[in-house]
């Protein structure tokens, strides 16, 4: 049996929370978080503490709390024999105190309140100082997902990274999809199963090979007329650079 | 029974080939196609020609041909009886020639070779010049598809460009991804799993809602970093661009 301490009270705690709670092998120690309210969420199925002076003796402690309050709270855990481990992308695990038996947990998804997600899908990204708590991480890792990984700092910075692109800019363009089909009068719902096969099809072939569209083909008559379609500046912006960035990326110019 | 001419050979057409042999309500009488070559995948389930002069009579002759040709081969079906329509998203249905009994047949999804789709799921946007056309068109089309629209020429191109957007770039977005993946020494099948739960989520709620990371939090210190972290000039003017129209859409400036 592994004994969890969480603190935060955020997406990723209630995410990991549920996690835990539905494993056998897992028991959760308490969970931290600075206000009563965002504490009611975990207090009916765990202890929680406002005061992390109370914290208890735990096998590890995840910091699932905002990236620049990481460090400062990993001080309040230097008496701790626990391995402390963070659970951010693009922080590096020395942002922890030196004190810390330091380590990283990083589940790489995006988290949104109330919607359920199979966390055994979820690739977790282990890092940690000293073999023992990489072995430590690994096992728990393995108790709540299928897909656990060892990655460094540097790795799991450029990881991060390359998830910005792969979801955030993705759902902008998402966003932007669906301002365009407001302005034309049609619903954004007729494009789910392009956006749904868009996503499916790079599982089988490198986006290199899946791209397809006006630029690929440097069909410059349909860009420039795309181009005079819409009339929102920052759409136009958009639409003009990743067009070029796409012909470029097939080594043609438009 | 509808009897149908599919004229072109790619991947529209393929896909299209196939879903109409899979009904009981369809007959292909014949796939046009300019060379031989690119025939030889019909001709074993269907007649085939390479001679627009030998085309037999058929309910509806569906174009599946490159937008800049389309406006040509309709000329060549003016003595035809039946509707004919084209299957571009970009191109006007008054592109095909008045002569024409006009429609569009406009199948929304990225065709891929050696992909198979389920045909029931893709939205098929028809439109046509009179209306016992639209009525053998659309009839046509939900044997095909369970999601058939009527979509006029205006809001077919606001589809099209919004296509291009959520599939097109974003598919560019996955291979920058891929990129900076490779850069950093970390497989790209890791955000799988993430690319996933991003198109599966605006399903649920609006992009707007579903927007999370760096730009949307306006958190100026990581995006800084990242723009650090990215030596690639083309990466990092996108990465820019995008940030900044992210924190714009949130009423914020970075």
């Amino acid at each position: 049996m592994i004994g969890v301490t969480i603190l935060g009270t955020g997406n990723v705690a209630k995410h990991l929370f549920n996690a835990c709670l539905a494993s056998t092998e897992i028991s959760i120690i308490q969970v931290y978080g600075r206000n009563a309210e965002s504490l009611s969420y975990f207090q009916e199925k765990a202890q929680t503490t406002g005061n992390i002076l109370t914290l208890a003796p735990a096998d590890i402690y995840i910091i699932a709390i905002s990236d620049s309050a990481i460090a400062k709270i990993s001080k309040e855990l230097v008496h701790k024999k626990g391995v402390v481990a963070h659970t951010s992308g693009s922080t590096p695990m020395k942002a922890l105190s030196k004190n810390n038996r330091r380590g990283v947990f990083y589940p790489l998804q995006t988290f949104t309140e109330n919607r359920t997600l199979n966390f055994k899908e979820i690739p977790l990204c282990i890092e940690a100082e000293h073999e023992s708590d990489r072995v430590l991480l690994t096992s728990f890792a393995k108790i709540l997902s299928d897909n656990v990984y060892e990655i460094n700092t540097k790795q799991r910075k450029g990881l991060h990274l390359a998830a910005v692109f792969a979801n955030n800019f993705t759902n902008h363009m998402y966003h932007k999809a669906k301002e365009i089909c407001d302005t034309n009068d049609v619903d954004f719902e007729l494009l789910h199963t392009l956006i749904n096969e868009t996503a499916a099809k790079i599982k089988d072939m490198t986006p290199y090979e899946a791209q397809t569209g006006p630029g690929r083909r440097n069909d410059t008559k349909t860009v420039k007329k795309q181009l005079k379609k819409l009339k929102n500046k920052n759409h136009k912006k958009i639409y003009s650079l990743l067009s070029r960035s796409i012909t470029k990326t097939y080594g043609k110019k438009l």
